[in-house]
């Protein structure tokens, strides 16, 4: 393995995202994962704002903590074993918008997942809580967290 | 609203699956958003059985437990929103497989939709503790849930 692929499996590993379990995946299974893991998040993520933060529907605590443990439990989840080095080329469900920097920039990856780890899991401890208020701050924080990850290291849609 | 179309919405809204946060969803995107939960679902089951019932890699009982939040908080997730009328045709990621009788046996629908909560659930408590042998057991029992609606209510991969 040449140091070019091994810094940032290390990095992955060091977060305690590296899964043998997962080793075994083909590049587009990987890919096809990850956008199932990203998209079903967005799902979540959009029944918060709805309830939370845009007013559109009724405000319903369980629906949003139940929202809120997906964020979190897909956060948790090991997401980085589904990154491994190439597959920011290839097709799962469509053609991956994972940017190349993601494999030479090991340490903003890692700063970047850190955080997003964190804001989802405060995200569900708030969300837990109840109070609409301060589920909607919170929500901003992880959208932001979300945000960080996406503006360095994924393409535009019309890629 | 019809009697036909009245009767599975009922069921799923007894089951507090039914959400306002969705109802402006395009059958198309329910469609993509439930193929992503049932795709990021099985990933982490495949984890769970490579560790706790294949030995395929070692047993990690923190992965394992990460594993099993993510199944027990997309069953929880309220993914009966995305099962609208009509939604038995469409296309997400890919054309959907859901047999038409979803609409037709709401009680069917119902039961093992509860079935697979409660083993999701028993799942997350189980693999919270640690013990393999115990997990190996009720991924065996998830599964079944998992399988009884895939036999009654999904149509075969070559539809």
């Amino acid at each position: 393995m040449n140091k070019k692929i091994a810094r940032p499996l290390l990095a992955l590993a060091c977060l305690g995202l590296a899964s043998a379990a997962s080793a075994q995946l083909k590049p587009e299974e990987m890919i096809k994962f990850r956008q199932s893991g990203y998209t079903f998040m967005a799902w979540n993520m959009g029944k918060i704002k709805a309830m939370a933060v845009d007013d559109k529907v009724p405000f319903d605590a369980k629906q949003v903590a139940s929202a809120a443990n997906v964020v979190a439990a897909v956060a948790n989840s090991g997401l980085g074993a589904l990154f491994a080095p190439g597959t920011d080329n290839g097709k799962g469900w469509k053609e991956t918008r994972l940017k190349s920097e993601f494999f030479e920039k090991p340490d903003e990856v890692k700063e970047v997942a850190l955080n997003f780890v964190k804001q989802a899991n405060e995200l569900q401890r708030v969300a837990a809580g109840g109070d609409k208020a301060a589920i909607k701050a919170q929500f901003g924080e992880t959208g932001k967290a979300c945000k960080a990850c996406h503006d360095k290291f994924r393409e535009e849609e019309d890629k």
